[in-house]
């Protein structure tokens, strides 16, 4: 006899990114939220489950989901290492339960005779009969002693009761067979990173300029005396652009002129000379030694630091004469560089992807990275990886993360928003963002509502970039102090991962005019810089990075709810923990000029605070202390802390 | 030589349900159109087609798509029957255009030296050399000249010139290798319906009610006689309620009353009496002959008729001796009615799907489906449709639709939105709404940006029945004919289908108190009415149904766009044709008491109107025109007309 195919639909399972083709990513050491939409006609109890396993393990183990409401339903399953998952949800049809729940509504609609009652309670007695032939051991006899006094119990009342014992529904739901039960294929991926793929703190410095005398190349040796300061504000991360010998032909000079001093460093990013290409160390810098010494000494204070992968060349790097396919050439023969009209980069020969050696080309890029992962590095943060072809990263990064589960991919793509969302998708692991051009409260608002929607959460993680040194966005320019403050908490606060580029602390923002450039930009020259001098925000930095780590709810991006105010300039948001037992209230006067002031409205009930309730919040950067409600005066000085950083503390009685 | 993966990457490919899980949904006549998120690394210039054939075909026929912006292309091919037909989208790097981009890009900028102009032109030469190889006939022999021209002419701007030429780029195009060609598979499936799928115009009648002679017990003859009237009120679908056989056992009486009096008619829905089921006709009504005789009136003139798919039996249906397997049986053995206390449907049996012959009831109901349709019937409203399996809905539309492609199902599904969206994605070509109990310009506004959005657009066509025998709305009971002319323009502009149950025009509106239902419903007795009686609003209907027949703005859901207006009582709305020549505004106000009066902003652009420009409007109800721009002056009073439904006429100049 065969049976009809099952009526329960299982959709919409989450986290996915694109129906499943490409893996969602999750933290390890973090549980992973399954989400689905379960449903079957008429009104049948379901029982829904989560079956996961590591994607390098046969054995399947499941977890209970609950019903949300509206058919959405909820589970959650450990992830325990730094590995591949697959997972997916099972649905069935709960007899006992759909009878239960049949049973208990007639009963207390009470229109039901004494025989209808008897005749219904007697379905539930042969359903428990059932799951009592088909258990073993102790869970038989157990389910007969229960079916015994379910079927001796004269009273509907109390029969009613006995049938609704916890226990018993157990029993018989796991002595059932799971008649209808569906699965929803194909499994999904979903790849455990490491907590700091989620939650960092970046800073970026060049070494170069970290010389401890004014006007000398700086060598890493002296840059790893900076460590400890990083460290103290905070920071977990930090990133260096390319450490690569610099080329010489067509080296830029200062402020990206065509021509070089003699004294001229030329740009990072100029990548290769007859000192090496891409697993050598600019030679000022220092040797492979020096490096490892300073990935030690950063290591020791708890900061890793994060390579620069920038696929390019200088017309001097030794691929240029070894790999001359790996280039693109005019039609007379010749290597061309770089262009974006009426810009020319004559410094820097771009790669082409589409050469008869693109299998040497992929291999070699491997073995660079393979090279530094074995000299420490475990993050690389990727120049441009928007003009390379998807799936070459895909095939790098599975590749490398196959040996290597722990390394992590930051992309720097400032592209369009679906090609950044693709980066995301093939496997970065952590992405830059526009956040630098969102300024404005509406456009914070929708920004952030993007980057929180289901697909973006499972698969892109935002890095907020506060300044990097390509971009010194308008409101530093123009806004001083007070835009460095808003802007670090902004980024610090909305983000899990964020960054500044060294400079940001001292509030640099003298640009090229009508550019985002920096004047005298580090890119060409060295710099040295007076860490203490007035004005600066060290400590400031410090104490937000120390508020992060202690809030779990500062490391994730999810939890995030804008609340209303009635002055535009006033950003409000709430951030919580997983558990939601860590609430902060953080508030943002927007305009870096003007003090403001008004009203922001507190859903209590987003906070569980009762209806018409009171509660504490201490602002965790000045330690002020006030007692809030549903709606709240709050006024931001630009002058003296243009943002609240608040806790809540507790319910006030 | 192997060549490197495409870098090129397809998404989110609509229409599309479910990611291609279900099929989409079309009208054969009108164009598909296709959309996709396509993009590569890089600069490179895409191209971009839509790939089709019909199901049962073989080849693959290609149509172009544009780029609409942000990676989004667009493109349309032709669904010319009424079948199933699979498509999908295909790109390619189009070289030469690419080339095209960077050369002009350079052009333009000024920048570059006569040497490197002349360089990068021999590129492009090189490209037109290698496509006029590999032409064949006249396109080879044309590209030949225009290559002589390109490659003889000295000065680098009339170069450009040349190089832009169409018929240059399109012979260039058509005969180069499409080499990094991406396909996105699987293929996608969309069902073309016939016309009135998506645009009808249905009402519902009881035949026992049409009697010429109060107090008799309608006929199907009888019935035939006011189909004219509805062909006049410019509907085109006849839906009636079952027309089997009404069981005896356990027959409802007036007001769902337990004990029927001799003379009361049942409810159609107890289906089965021993003159039998779903394949006969209730003798009160006539014989299968006086059906044929109605459905031939009907077809005459232009109307259908739609029958109720009710699966379900009175305890008289002959199924009920025949296959007593195929019910709900009690441990003593005896059949279960419908319940959901403390409701008890004494006179209905459900069907049991779960049962050991559920083979035999899915072919029975087929069969079923299938006297009627030889018997001219090609629609069918199915009750309750998600209180069976969807597995067999899905397997009984695909069977049906295989022989007999233009039959429509309509879903009366009032249930939870994730099952009615489910009924739609395996195969109900309509379905109802929530739109009874959408009344507030925002719950109406929220739930039509909900039935327009894509993946909505793609499976589920929405019929917005203004009233049914079960369903009397509050704002009907209370707002009287205001109400009734409100909520029949939103119906029958918001939607390209919708509805209405008899005594709509007449106004009904007394229900039983406290409730949705009719006071002396239809469902348990006889009516007979005077349609003619004063207040009646069929001229009102009759002109709103001439306005969507002349109008194909409102014959398709999407083209809608809310306006802001001033006052939360009005609301105001565009809808417009698939190639925008049809453009009208409505107005309503919402509140069936009291005039309004505020002002309605257009965004001119909407309409393809010049910033600050005037055009006229007329209404299609009044025949009353004004000149309108951004913002209008909207008064609407219920007591004598409470909606425009204004025709964008011209631009004033």
């Amino acid at each position: 006899m065969s049976t009809p195919p099952s009526g329960i639909f299982i959709e919409n399972v989450m986290p996915s990114a694109d129906d499943g083709r490409y893996p969602a990513k999750g933290v390890a050491g973090s549980p992973c939220e399954v989400t689905a939409d379960i449903f079957r006609d008429g009104h049948g109890v379901l029982a829904a489950t989560v079956l996961w396993r590591k994607a390098s393990g046969k054995k399947l183990r499941e977890a209970p989901m609950t019903l949300v409401d509206n058919d959405r339903w909820i589970g959650q399953f450990p992830l325990e290492e730094n590995t591949r998952y697959v997972f997916t949800v099972e649905a069935w049809t709960d007899h006992y339960a759909s009878w239960l729940h049949d049973f208990d509504k007639k009963v207390r609609a009470g229109a039901a005779t004494p025989a209808e009652l008897a005749s219904d309670l007697l379905e539930g007695v042969q359903l428990v009969e059932q799951a009592a032939t088909r258990a073993k051991g102790a869970a038989r006899k157990r389910l007969k002693a229960l079916l015994d006094q379910l079927r001796s119990e004269p009273d509907a009342t109390r029969a009613h009761a006995l049938a609704y014992d916890e226990e018993l529904h157990a029993l018989v739901a796991a002595a059932s067979e799971r008649l209808d039960l569906v699965r929803r294929e194909p499994m999904l991926e979903l790849v455990a990173d490491r907590e700091r793929a989620e939650f960092s703190t970046w800073y970026e410095l060049f070494p170069r300029s970290q010389a401890t005398v004014p006007g000398r190349h700086g060598t890493l040796r002296e840059a790893a005396l900076r460590l400890p300061e990083l460290r103290d504000m905070g920071f977990d991360v930090v990133y260096l652009p390319p450490i690569h010998p610099i080329g010489h032909a067509f080296r830029k000079g200062r402020n990206n002129s065509l021509t070089a001093a003699p004294e001229d460093p030329g740009s990072p990013w100029a990548i290769g000379s007859p000192d090496g290409g891409h697993t050598a160390i600019e030679p000022a810098l220092g040797t492979i030694a020096d490096f490892a010494h300073f990935v030690d000494t950063a290591s020791r204070l708890g900061l890793e630091v994060a390579l620069d992968f920038a696929i390019q060349a200088s017309p001097d790097h030794p691929w240029v004469k070894q790999h001359p396919q790996w280039f693109r050439h005019r039609p007379d023969g010749s290597i061309k560089y770089a262009e974006n009209p009426p810009k020319k980069y004559q410094d820097i020969y771009p790669i082409n992807f589409d050469n008869e050696d693109w299998e040497g080309l992929w291999a070699a890029l491997h073995d660079a990275l393979l090279f530094w992962i074995g000299h420490g590095v475990k993050i690389f943060r990727v120049d441009n990886p928007h003009t390379k072809p998807l799936p070459f990263w895909r095939w790098l990064i599975q590749r490398i993360r196959e040996r290597h589960p722990e390394v992590i991919f930051l992309s720097e793509a400032f592209t369009r928003p679906k090609m950044m969302k693709a980066l995301a998708k093939v496997g970065f692991s952590q992405s830059y963002t526009y956040f630098t051009w969102r300024n404005t409260g509406e456009e914070l608002i929708e920004y952030l509502t993007e980057l929180t929607s289901p697909e973006m959460l499972a698969c892109f993680r935002p890095n907020f970039f506060a300044n990097t040194p390509d971009i010194l966005p308008a409101i530093l320019q123009t806004g001083g102090r007070p835009a460095f403050v808003q802007r670090l908490v902004l980024a610090a606060t909305l983000s899990p991962s964020y960054g500044i580029y060294s400079g940001f602390e001292l509030c640099e923002n003298e640009p090229v005019p009508g550019t985002e450039e920096y004047l005298h930009s580090e890119k060409y020259e060295l710099k040295h810089r007076d860490f203490d001098a007035p004005g600066n925000i060290r400590e400031l930095i410090a104490r937000v990075n120390a508020i992060r780590r202690a809030h779990p709810a500062l490391q994730r991006l999810d939890g995030l709810r804008f609340y209303q105010t009635d002055n535009p300039n006033l950003l409000l948001y709430r951030k919580a923990s997983r558990d939601g037992e860590d609430q902060l209230l953080i508030a943002v006067n927007l305009d870096p000029v003007n003090p403001h002031h008004g009203t922001g409205f507190v859903p209590l009930d987003d906070l569980g605070i009762p209806p018409d309730g009171r509660f504490e919040v201490e602002d965790l950067l000045t330690g002020a202390a006030w007692t809030w409600g549903d709606n709240n005066y709050i006024r931001l000085d630009p002058g003296s802390m243009p943002v609240h950083i608040l806790c809540v503390r507790r319910v006030v009685t």
